[in-house]
């Protein structure tokens, strides 16, 4: 699982990493969990549960002795249950019937995944409320700067930067929705021995199960899950789902960030996106590593559902096993992301001056459609769209407006005599906030939809 | 999009295919509702609607031609609106200001998509429904019909076949659960303009809106979602999860339709699954073109979702038209799928016999948990292990049963002396039945969940 | 198989483009070829070949009762080898002899998609010479043109545009190499029968096997590769490499064609780009095609990865068919890819003004390296950094070049005059022309080894 | 990077393993080579490179310190330079001038992976000499070890084991071939400053680029690769392909392991596969790790892939970053995979008995083919195949051979009386070692094709 030193600050950042430790703990939380639920049915002497969740703590584990012994069994339960025992006190040792009981490998492996996703999920869903509080912030402060609305990478139309952050805000809160019924609804205990019927317990598995569900406080599933996978793809997508909202603000803010667009820049500490021999430089650093790790993510679901297709009978060889690394990383780059994501906003600087100059970089072109719209009632759709074709290749050629462009045209101008238009109005159908259609409404409706959702979600 | 004849029976089988004509209508369809509700604004003339609708029938269109055309402006939109125009009687050509009013091309293709996605989502809802009550049909009926429970593809300990057919009844019902969710919350139109500010409507936007949703039957999203994919990928995960059940079922019938294993077979039609050169053979043919979709399923959700955290500011370019190909094969390999799985399953023949037969093959050794369990309270775990270890290899050597081998031993033999229990009872606990600890519950709550799914969705 | 004509002429433009026809006539290539070959062993009387080569047209054939067909034995090739043997005429009925001898369907199927290969491959490889001649002409034309070398969506130092094109010739010309290599070396028949042992055929397999070869042109395997798919993978990641050759460059396009760059414009035909509601919209309807099909590249490739490594046995159950789709999707996705590159790259339009202008922007800052390099052994390394760090802080608050914001500083000022440097010695150093570095080298020796590679490919 | 100690002995494994101290070496060395390369060009004081390449040693770093500090420009290399420079003693901190000199964090770090991925393609090629030296010797061992052949998971013609394993071998040899190439054409170092051109070098550039190369013993490119990523993909592709090959071994093991075919199994030390509960399973631990890591690969590639066609203009923002992990984690996968496998090569148990049981488990049904090919000459084709159809399914039905299921027929009987053969004839057609085809001359093509490999490869 990634511990790295070297990369964590870019690829493991957030304040809940899943690593070593955190696989290790769940685990034993697991094993925990299920001897206190064991003596709860009777089925360990009094005092097993509180013996072993004593015992139940990464401090008294040594990883590498535990994953050595791994390899023989092709995961690191077995080694870690002989582990726990030996840690129990001698005058508790018969809480160590209580250790594993029922359980085959897999129960406690499931199991702590869906403990160490509900940390990721808690932490994830607090850093996105702050993202997606800064993203309201942004919008209610910039409803009506006026940007170039851009489509194909080319100016379009006007809008408002409050309209962009409101798409990034509706994007967030989406994920954070989904992120929470997972949370709420998905993540169960995993609990079924060796082939999912727990024969062991004979008839007494389910009333051991609903125990070990209320002591981890997960779920109780219909069945085990052990060859049914869907409560990890339901997971892994609302994480994806996660990644590309923050991969497509990140991508906005690259290209907003441009240096011959400069209507963005990241804020930062001093020193950061510095680059050493340049000394101009100011790197997008935040939205880079969003990308570097949200562009991760959909491969690491594909591995996931690919191995969720292929589990064999009632416990797979293989394609569970396929899941550890993928699922781990797919944890660690969203909540990184994530964490990233809350730097970005927070600092982001906004050049609302710079917005407005690359609006009229075209000196008007923009404003095309507007200006034909204005004209189709008095000259017909075509003819208004013909001419004003004409005048937008003349307005680029001699680096003049529309509407100055559309005059020097002897046809053009005649045409336009013979309508109640006067110049004037025309001049200021070229006016970007004059165009801005349902933008404030739109921005009403998703600050508002936000407010829903930070109740629904409190 | 995928019109194959020659591939088509196996790969777009559905009784609903997504091709040329669904796309093409699906467009027209969206129009035909925009014309309507534009009617309705007050934005266009009376009649409009109605004539726009008449006209929009993919039978008086030529997709070819339309196709062609869409080499320049990169999609069939514009196209398509200009035909559409043309097909209007003349005494109703003023309906022409009704066509594409206020819309962009993207508003029309993933309206249409949402159109598309709706038509498979119930035919989809309807043939899941027919495979979950087949499967629930085999699962009560074979509530008790033992076999061996297989991990890692080894026998494990015994487990009955109504427990098989739980699990896939219960994965199946997710994904119903999960698609008809999505038919009821995530549909909705697309309608925006330009960069998503429907600004030649000025503030009239999102009345029509509202309207054109009314008239599709669609929600109304809190904004346009150009660049917010977040809709097409929960279509696409709910596609992908039931692509993973039906995968993980048709891989269970593969497996145990092996000539060495021979529990299921599929019935099929005569000549199903012959071979022109091997008169004896019966190839699992649905379950392996169940195979041949599914596994196409995770890697299209990969490049939707990747192509969705690209999207670049108000329109993308490339990100979005990467979506068309990809979403259209998921939503017929998920359909074809489907019908698949239900031809399986109504034809599944089981043998129960064989089952029996293949849960004797090692003489027992399959209850060793059970016989562990049974000496442990007598012998304590480790000696009961360690003897039983010893008589597993002994009988596998000797091809007797594990009783036999244990009372072969000198010493087993004298420790068993010592405890009150009989050989009788000790070989009782080597019978299948006696070890099947909560399968029947586990099968009663399937068949539960199953009626409330389908009570729900009803 | 993809027909669409919706969508065809974006994403299936090539003049080879692979289709039912284009499958069926493959599939019957190679049954005349193997009739040839069993007629040359002396397996099937004489005339065997040439009657069947007259009988395999795909005329002669119907596509949709074949596909109707195939559900029963889960390929097509069952019902062909009927249709073809239907075909022949009644005096050379006994050349059905010859037809489908020894062989099975994967046999068939296999050969054929190595058949289709190697058309695509062709159309590819002289596509793709046309493009890299194209970006060969360009890095010749422009090699001194200067412009902004960027780095994360920054400008860096300055480039010239022939350092560009050098490295989507470099580029492309790689993935020619790879196409070229897979051409010669990879496209082998498959023929092995039922289980890969061509046992109906005693010992003359080989024999047979050696002619069929020979009759195709396609080189003899070790092997039969039912179950090894390493050709259908090397083809794979020909195309993918292709395809991020291609999506690279069209990535470029896209950004330095946006509205507030400018320094490209794809030309295309008049009317192409157009929208029918902004009349001054010009979008670069190429290279969002490009992108449009090479970013559903990566995971076709890791589909067919994914089913090639779980070929179970002699021949699969399963993953053999979920190859053909995203194989032909691949295909085809490539080869218009390039289609569209060729297109692209003949009709671009390059603005060296722009390009100058946009290096401008920011009063020489872009060439704060070169002035810390003139300063270091004059000041230290870490001073000059300081101090040039400071004035282009200055520089860009007050809109001055860098030289002069040097000079406004008294420290700075000081500093220099105690170097023998000249304040017009500064300013000469942010002349980017004199700051190409290794941009000319590079330059010529991307254009010879494109011409090796020219020379090698002929 | 992935430093796991709880998973790692099932997930990186090998005796390389791609860790931070790895990485963090490999930057050192590039470093270092660096200086030796700037020395020789006389840009730095004499004695430089050896000065800095023994301070260039993980053991003088703070992996957690470097790391830290990497997120303030997004990379760790910046610090590590200034950590390199520091470690530099006194008298010798000159050699300073030569670190880093010219030279990207991404030349830095491009080089460092080609240096890693020599190690590991060195460590990968001894280990699947190793590999394929164990499927040559059960190939030769084998070869007449007959079994069933089996498509679609059911049994078809007899086969024998070692055309299994020459099957194994030649895929094994195939990437091997792959991997070979890879390593000696296509890693090369990067080196082009900040923007490709090498401009602080002035016209330098080039030489010191030369001497570089020379002092790491890679490949000189045409140009720097920092955003044209084929040699990433051409090693991943290696590297899947790799995967691919032991992934389908792997889960021909776990096929032919199965409880119902014990025709292999795997040897492992004592204890290895074992299960704590149930004391009779031997579980193919080896073939499930090795699945467990191959399956990951493809989409590993299709990450790669993805970011390789996203490489904005000089130098990636978030592309590039998104390398790092994905291609760690596939060299890992990778070189785990082929250990584990080389573990299962070496310890592969055969059970000849068992196979041929297995082969008699269908009373010659399996023989149908040829006992169709006797009859066909005498009877038809038509005829033949329907007589026997009929009597295969009497045989399954009466337990009986196919031979004497025909004769019970009158039908049969009669016919076959007029025909010249024998009931010993027929019954003679049902011996499967008669029925093998080529299957010995494959066998000494695939062996003849590796000693060429082994011999190409030395």
């Amino acid at each position: 699982v990634n511990d790295s030193q070297l990369f964590g600050a870019l690829f493991s950042r957030s304040a809940v990493t899943v690593d070593d430790a955190a696989w290790l703990q769940a685990m034993l939380d697991t094993e925990a969990g299920l001897a206190r639920a064991a003596e709860r049915a009777g089925l360990a002497p009094s005092g097993s549960g509180a013996a072993v969740t004593s015992a139940a703590s990464v401090r008294f584990f040594d990883n590498g002795a535990i994953g050595a012994a791994a390899a023989a069994t092709g995961n690191p339960v077995p080694a870690l249950v002989r582990a726990l025992i030996g840690v129990l006190p001698a005058e508790q040792a018969d809480a160590g019937q209580a250790i594993h009981l029922g359980a085959t490998s897999q129960d406690i492996i499931d199991t702590a995944a869906m403990l160490i996703a509900r940390r990721v999920l808690d932490e994830l869903l607090t850093d996105l409320a702050a993202a997606a509080s800064a993203c309201a912030d942004l919008t209610r402060e910039h409803a009506t700067t006026v940007m170039a609305g851009r489509t194909l990478l080319q100016q379009a139309v006007p809008i408002t930067f409050g309209l962009v952050t409101a798409g990034w805000l509706t994007a967030i809160d989406e994920a954070r929705q989904q992120l929470h019924y997972v949370r709420t609804h998905r993540l169960a205990i995993q609990y079924g021995g060796a082939a999912g019927t727990m024969a062991t317990l004979r008839d007494e598995g389910p009333r051991v199960a609903e125990y070990l569900a209320g002591e981890l406080e997960l779920a109780l599933p219909v069945l085990p899950w052990h060859t049914n996978r869907s409560r990890i793809l339901d997971l892994a997508a609302a994480l994806t789902q996660t990644c590309t909202a923050l991969g497509k603000l990140a991508r906005d803010v690259t290209l907003l960030a441009q240096t011959e667009v400069q209507e963005l820049a990241e804020g930062g500490a001093p020193g950061t996106g510095g680059s050493s021999t340049m000394p101009h430089k100011q790197n997008p650093v935040a939205s880079t590593l969003i990308l570097g790790n949200t562009k991760q993510a959909p491969n690491l679901y594909a591995t996931l559902a690919t191995a969720a297709a292929e589990q064999e009978h009632q416990r797979a060889a293989g394609s569970w096993h396929a899941e550890w690394l993928p699922l781990t990383a797919l944890l660690n780059r969203t909540t990184t992301a994530t964490t990233w994501a809350t730097t970005l906003l927070q600092g982001l600087q906004i050049n609302p001056v710079k917005m407005r100059q690359n609006l009229d970089l075209t000196h008007g072109l923009l404003m095309a459609e507007n200006l034909a719209t204005l004209l189709t009632p008095h000259l017909g759709r075509l003819k208004a769209h013909d001419l004003i074709e004409q005048a937008s290749s003349r307005a680029t050629g001699n680096n003049t407006d529309l509407v100055t462009a559309l005059y020097e045209d002897n046809e053009a101008s005649a045409k336009l005599a013979a309508t109640p238009l006067s110049r004037d109005q025309l001049a200021a159908s070229l006016t970007p906030t004059t165009y801005l259609g349902a933008t404030q409404q739109f921005i009403d409706r998703a600050l508002q939809a936000h407010e829903s959702v930070d109740h629904q979600l409190a």
